[in-house]
Formats: C-alpha cells, structure tokens, sequence
C-alpha cells in the first residue's frame, strides 16, 4: 500500500466556505498558490483522483484514505455536499435546498452522520395530514400518501391499495444488481410508468394518488419513467435484508420522511470534508480525465491532478460533460445521454410560530394543484419558528425555472395560503432552491430513466472502464436517489478501487 | 451590414483532409500559426460563430456571408460533413459511412447538391426485395418495407395497412413547428410507440413489418421513442406543400431511398466548405461559449474566435456538452439531457460484381434475425463493383458496438450469405462504421425523443438563447433526422440570424 503523503494546503476549507451557498460566494475560497506557481502547487499526483464533493465523492474518499491511498477529491462549486445544501436563515437558523430526510433501513447515511456526531430529530409529524382536491381542503390523520386512509372514495382506496401491492410484489422480482435481467424486465421496461397506472389506477381518485406519489418521489411525472425504472426504485427503498417497499419512499414515520439532521444535512458532508482537510479542492470544475501511461491526468479549472485510479461521482449527465481520452465505450457514453435529471425545487418560508400547528395540521399536504402539491413542516426541533417546505416538482419545476423569484414566492405563498390559512401569506423570510438552474446539478433529486434505458444500457451504470469507476447515488443498490444511497456508492466504490491498488 | 473580411489562414482545408475519415487523419489538416502566433493567428473576430461544420453549419454560413456577414465554422473533427461520410475503398471507389440517400420533397439538400454541381442517380432497385422471416427467405416484387405486398398474411398485411393509415392520420394533425400543441399532444407522449403497436399491430407478422420499419428509419427500438416524437417524424417527411407519410420514409423508388450522389453525399458538405475556404476551421472542437460584454467568445482546441452571434449545429447531446456562460436556461439544457442519440452502424462488403443482380435480386433485404436486418444495393452507377450495405440498428448496434472489427464483419458475412448466397462470403473489402464509437456524433442517424420530451421542452428545441441559436437536423421542421434537414436548418437559422444582426 502506498504511503500517506502530506498534501500541500490547495485549498482552504473555512467554515464559511463549506456552508456555501450565498454565503460562500463572496470569495471565501481560495486556491492558494494557483497562480503564485502553477507549476507545482496546482498539480497532485495521488492513487486516486475523485471527481465530485458529494456524500458519494467524500466516502470514497473517507474509506480510500482509511485503506492507505492517498486521494484528491475535486469539487466544481465553492461548497461539498453536491445535491444537499444547508441554507442560512435571516433569523439565525438554517434550513435545506436539497436532501433532508433519512428513514430506517438507510443504514449507511445514519453509521456515517453518527460517526461525525451529526444528530438526528424526527420529522414533525403531530396532527392531521390536509388533502386538498377538487378546491376542497380535508383533514384526516396519516402517516404519509398511501401508508393510511387519505379522505378520498372507497372504490379509490381500494384501487390504491390494490397497485400499491402490486407495484410491491413486482418490485420484489427486481434483482437490485441487475434489474434488466429480470424475468418481466423487457415487458416493464417497455412501457411509461404512466401507460401501466392508466391500466391499473382506474379509477380516477386512485390514479390522483399515484400521480402524486410518483411526483413526490421522483419529480417526475409517469410518463417520463419507465415501469422498470420505477419497480427498481421501489425494490431499492430498502437495504441488504429488508425489501423496498413504495410506501417505505412515501412514508414520513417508518419511512424515508422520518427523519431530519439536527443543524442541517448538509453537516454530515461538511463534517466529513473537515476530515479529509486539504484533500479536498474546491471550485475545480474537472474538464478532462486522460490516460497517460499507466497514469490517469485529471484536468480541472486551476488544478492538475495525475491518479492510478479515477472516482467520477457526479451526476450521470454530468459524466457526460467531461471530455474521456480514451473515449469512453458506446454502452457507457449513451448510458449517459440517457439518465437525465429530474426537475426539483425547493420553496420554504420563514414564520415566526409554525402557527398551523395549533390548528392541529402537521404541515403536510397532498394537493391536485398549484406550484406545490406536496409539504412538510420544515421547524427546527425546538419549533422556536416555523418552517413550511414545499416541493416543486416535475411539470411545475420546468414552468417556473424561468420565473423570477418574486413570482415564485408569490405562487408558492397561494398555495400555502390555501393549504393553511392567511397567516401563510407573510413569512419572515423565504428562501428558494431551483436545482434546474444550478450549473453542477441540472436538475434533481435523481436521474430518471425512460423506456429501454435500464434494458439496453443497465451493465454500463457501475462497470469501471479501465481504472475509472463510477459512483453516485444512481449506482446504489438500495435508496438509489437518497443520500444513503450516495453514501453507499462511495463506500462500494472505495471497495472496488481497493481491491484493484 | 459588416463588410467582409480577409481572414487568416488558420485552416488548410486540402482535398485530402476533406475526405476525411482514415485517409485524413494521417494529419494532412494543420492549423497552421496556432504554434507560432497563439495571440494573433489563433484568434478570430467574426459577425457569426458556427459550431460544427455539418451541412447545417456549412449551409448557415453559406447564407451568412451571402447576407454580408463574416463567419468562422468551427468543426471539431479533421473533416466536414459531421454524420456524411464517404470512405474511400482499397478499388479506388468510394462508400458511404452515413447519410447517403435522398428522395422526393428533400428539396434543400437537393438544390445545394445542384448548385454544388453534386450529380444524383438511382439508388439500385430493380429486381426483387427479399424477407427473411422464421428461417425462410421469400423474394418478392415491392418498392418498399410497407408501400408494395410483402409475402406474409393476409391477416398481417391488412393490419399493418390499417396501422401505417392510422400513423400518417395521427401525423396529420400535427403541427410541424409545434407538435407539442397537437390535439392529442399528451395522450401521444405519454406512451411509447412500442406500447401503441401493440395496442394496434396486433397481428404478429404486421408487428414485424413495423418493428423493422422502426429500426430502419430511427435505428431505435419502438420501446425507446415517443409515440409523439415517431408522429412528428412522419409528418415532418415531406415539404411545405406534401404532408408526411410513413411509406415515403420506407420507400426507395418515390421514397427517402430514392437517390444517391455521384461520387458519394460528403462530397456535398465538401464542396459547399471548399466555397468558403479558411472559414472553415478544422481540428477545432468547442468547448466553451461565454458572453463577455455585447459579444460571445467561442474557445476551441488551438482556436478562439469572438462573435456578435454563435449558431450551434452540432446534436442536441453534444451541444450539452459545451460549457456556456451564463449557464443556458434549464429549458434548454434539460431539453439537451434528453435527446440521446440513436444507435447505429453501417456495414458495406464490397464484391467484384453485384453478383445478387443476377439472380433477380435488388439487394434489399427485411430480416427478422441477424446483426443485419435491412440492406440496400450500394454498387456505384456503372456497376464496375459490388456493395452490399446493411444497416446495423439499434439493440444490434449496442450488441457489436464493443465487439472487434473481425467479429463484426463475421457476424455481417454470416448474415448476407443467409440472404444472398455463398457468394456473399468473401468480399474484396469490407468497410464498417459505427457512429456510437464516433467522439463527435456518439450515435446516429438522429437524436430520439423518449415519452414527455417534446411536450416538456419541445419549444426549447429551437428558441435562441440570447445570442445563441440552435441548428441541426434535429431542429427542422421537415425531414427532421435526414441531409435535407441539415440543410433546412442551416438555411432557417441563417434567416433568424440575419433577422437581428
């Protein structure tokens, strides 16, 4: 095994900078030595150069250094944490742009915020759930879209339950490592998520009930997902010994809502970064990965950084954008070309009270219209203000990507409006995350695969080509999607890359 | 009106480099002062940028400078033509690697071949078709994979008549600058064409007769397109005065194979580049495009050229890969993440005589086996040799995409002797191409549209982006996937851009 060299200090991992966002903008990161010689302090020769700061990226990272490997870790943005982003509130507090919840069977994302002493809360979860449909606002007490009795028609309900468990016992075929193998794959994986629901969720209450359910999980409607696509989802909300289930993703207690990090998700990836120190380099977007030899050259904006192995742990679409010499395979490069990001944003306002609580809501809603189809309540755990998240999601995403965020807020505050009364319409702050727009996501929470994705192009998602290998929260077998299922790529990918140095 | 200027002699576009392909890439094309000059010679101000030096690039800087403008065309390979390709055989003839038929109501592509003295002939159909189908081959009379009576079922036949009149109905009603507005826009792209052929070509052998028709023209399996997107296509085969039909894209007499060019289709983007001399700019792949002030600065490899515009004609899943600054709206580029490429090949086995005449054959083939399932008589006008060229398509394409030439060729071999005897065993030479192992095209003929793509983002399809328009087959409103749509596009981009500047 390679020695353990001390790195030169290429970046400055302040505080400041690793909360990110608006706040790290300002410049709090530095490259130092960039420009004073580029020669030398811009260029790291490492056994393996890691593309990308998420939670992937910095277990890789974590489990390679713990075998002896020396690593760099590149990040494009000013921040770790890729999809999961802490956001600074006026009043002192913080709230997210991007992953919060966790939930049981999301094993690795808990061992790793447990061992950087990132606690957790639960997901308030006190008082009725709201329904709103057809323009009429019903209360009704649940513990998440299908795991209860939603206020909706028996014939429904009954339906509901009956694709529920459908959907289910598919999803149980699914071998996790390779669902195109299948014994359906081909059948499901040649039609929309949408042409099966219209065949299985007839009546129309029950179809309203998936629709959201498949919005609220993927932000995506059914018609950009393949059935396949979407049974393999649901097998993978689980771990090595507990099947998926679909209302294990739609849950809030028991499922994946459960839980929230105590000072924001994004501390478990800052927390992990601060353990990698000076490994880990900042606003270096990479634009090439090269073989050289039997070197790997990894060129990023500012920093060069020669590697034996290669951890690309970005986003499908965004693998795509790095220039490969070699090329990548055929399998590999249209893989990408097909695993777009779905469209998410997040819209949360500030109040001083969670004030819908003593009108005995919960703060979740499951709506038919309006910008935000789906809520939580969002306080912090000593509810000292309150906190309404809404997710926009899917169809809604991509009509206001263009918006400007005055009219945004203004959609955003109607809907909460309706869903919890007045009170709604003046928040003390709000705060707003469009991941369509962020140069190094495009899109979220996950890459979606549409009809013939997974069959034609499946063996390409994790097989390594020559000594880069992939990782990312799309290579996970279990809570593909989730922050576990990142923390899980990068711990198999770490495994992977040790068992070949 | 700029006036026009001299430009450097940044690009020496010999009749060798041209050519392109094997030939070319001996590195006949140098750019030459980027070495000596970077500051200077390497850099260009132009009215226009074009990137990619396709038909439709070549086609929009043809119309600019005619309209007074400068132009740089920046191409990325060692050649032009982009997905038009002529290989040069060990017999000194010539073959195609890409595009290579055109037919009635492809006027653009047509006229530009006119205007460049590019001659056509007859693509070779005289004689019988065959079909191969459960083990027997069967010669029959026919112009075509649906226009004529291929021997199967009656019951089949009368299927896929009502099938390929029920598509071209559905085809009429759409919009050709809008298909996301037709009247049944979102029950059509919410289902994949797999998922209505089997609603509607219930008989199996007229499901085979569409399955092959899918292949052939979209090198894409039914399960991975749009029912939408395949309408579009159809409508979009013909001009402003002749609606599209399926028959005219499977049809060679009166058809999209009607007729080939004398000496090969590259050497209409040849010639039309050799009319614009150092314009052109090979071996210059782009990488960003950044706004800086009231101009754009386009960066290639060895050459950056500032623009008051940027016309960007390269396929949708390239033009992702572009850096722009500022970012392109999400629109745009979540539109990008979902255009993949098709997957195709093409296989030409070249014989002393096109042996296969003889026994009354025309040289085209529908299979139901084999990496070859569709081929086509490609002998030059005089018949001095004999080609054979079969397509290689789509799950066929994936499957050999990593295999070697020698197995390829194999399987293709195996493949014409089943069809066309034990002749066909031992060629003179045989030329492969496989457009999914190409850096600059990585798939083809065409970008394909999965379910929800063109009525999530279809207006992004075509919409500038501040000073960035869009060019390409892929954004024609006819003959969308075809030279003629290259053509037409450059032609529209062309007027859009002479419009503002």
């Amino acid at each position: 095994m390679a020695r353990e060299r001390q790195l030169p200090p290429l970046s400055r991992l302040s505080r400041r900078s690793l909360l990110g966002g608006a706040a790290a903008a300002a410049g709090a990161v530095t490259l130092t030595g960039t420009a004073a010689s580029p020669a030398s302090a811009a260029t790291r020769d490492v056994d393996v150069a890691i593309v990308g700061g998420g939670l992937a990226g910095l277990t890789a990272a974590r489990d390679l250094v713990a075998g002896g490997k020396t690593v760099a870790v590149l990040e494009a943005r000013d921040r770790v944490g890729g999809r999961v982003l802490n956001l600074p509130l006026a009043n002192g507090g913080v709230t997210e742009g991007g992953g919060e919840f966790i939930g049981p069977t999301q094993d690795r994302i808990k061992a790793l915020a447990d061992s950087l002493g990132v606690g957790t809360f639960a997901t308030y979860n006190t008082g009725n759930n709201l329904l709103y449909k057809d323009g009429k606002k019903t209360a009704y007490a649940t513990d998440g879209l299908l795991g209860s009795v939603p206020p909706i028609d028996a014939a429904g309900l009954a339906n509901a339950a009956i694709v529920q468990a459908s959907l289910d016992d598919m999803a149980k075929t699914i071998p996790l490592d390779a669902p195109w193998t299948a014994a359906k794959a081909e059948e499901w994986d040649r039609q929309t998520f949408e042409t099966w629901l219209r065949a299985n969720a007839v009546i129309p209450s029950a179809k309203f009930l998936l629709d959201v359910a498949c919005t609220s999980i993927f932000s995506a409607e059914p018609r950009e997902l393949s059935l396949l696509f979407v049974l393999f989802y649901i097998a993978a909300a689980g771990n090595e010994t507990t099947p998926g289930t679909l209302e294990r993703l739609t849950e809030t207690a028991g499922g994946a809502q459960e839980l929230r990090f105590a000072g924001g998700s994004q501390l478990v990836p800052i927390k992990l970064a601060a353990t990698l120190g000076d490994r880990v380099v900042l606003n270096a977007p990479v634009r090439t990965i090269a073989k050289s030899g039997s070197k790997y050259v990894v060129t990023a904006d500012g920093v060069t950084v020669t590697a034996k192995r290669v951890v690309v742990a970005v986003p499908p679409p965004l693998a795509a954008r790095i220039t490969y010499d070699p090329l990548l395979p055929a399998a590999r490069d249209q893989l990408t070309q097909r695993l777009p990001m779905a469209s998410v944003g997040k819209a949360i306002a500030i109040y001083d009270t969670p004030f819908w609580r003593a009108d005995g809501l919960n703060g979740q809603v499951v709506s038919d219209t309006g910008v935000i189809s789906s809520t939580f309540d969002n306080s912090p755990p000593d509810a000292s203000y309150g906190a309404l998240m809404g997710f926009i999601e899917a169809d809604e995403a991509r009509k206001y990507d263009a918006a400007s965020e005055a009219e945004v807020k203004a959609a955003v505050l109607k809907d909460y409006v309706t869903y919890f009364g007045s009170k709604a319409a003046s928040p003390t702050s709000f705060v707003l995350q469009r991941w369509n727009n962020e140069a190094y996501t495009r899109g979220g929470p996950v890459s979606i695969g549409a009809p013939g994705v997974l069959t034609q192009y499946g063996p390409a998602l994790r097989a390594p080509v020559g000594g880069i290998h992939w990782a990312g929260t799309e290579t996970s077998l279990h809570w593909m999607g989730f922050m576990d299922g990142a923390v899980r790529s990068g711990e198999r990918v770490a495994k992977e890359v040790l068992a070949v140095l």
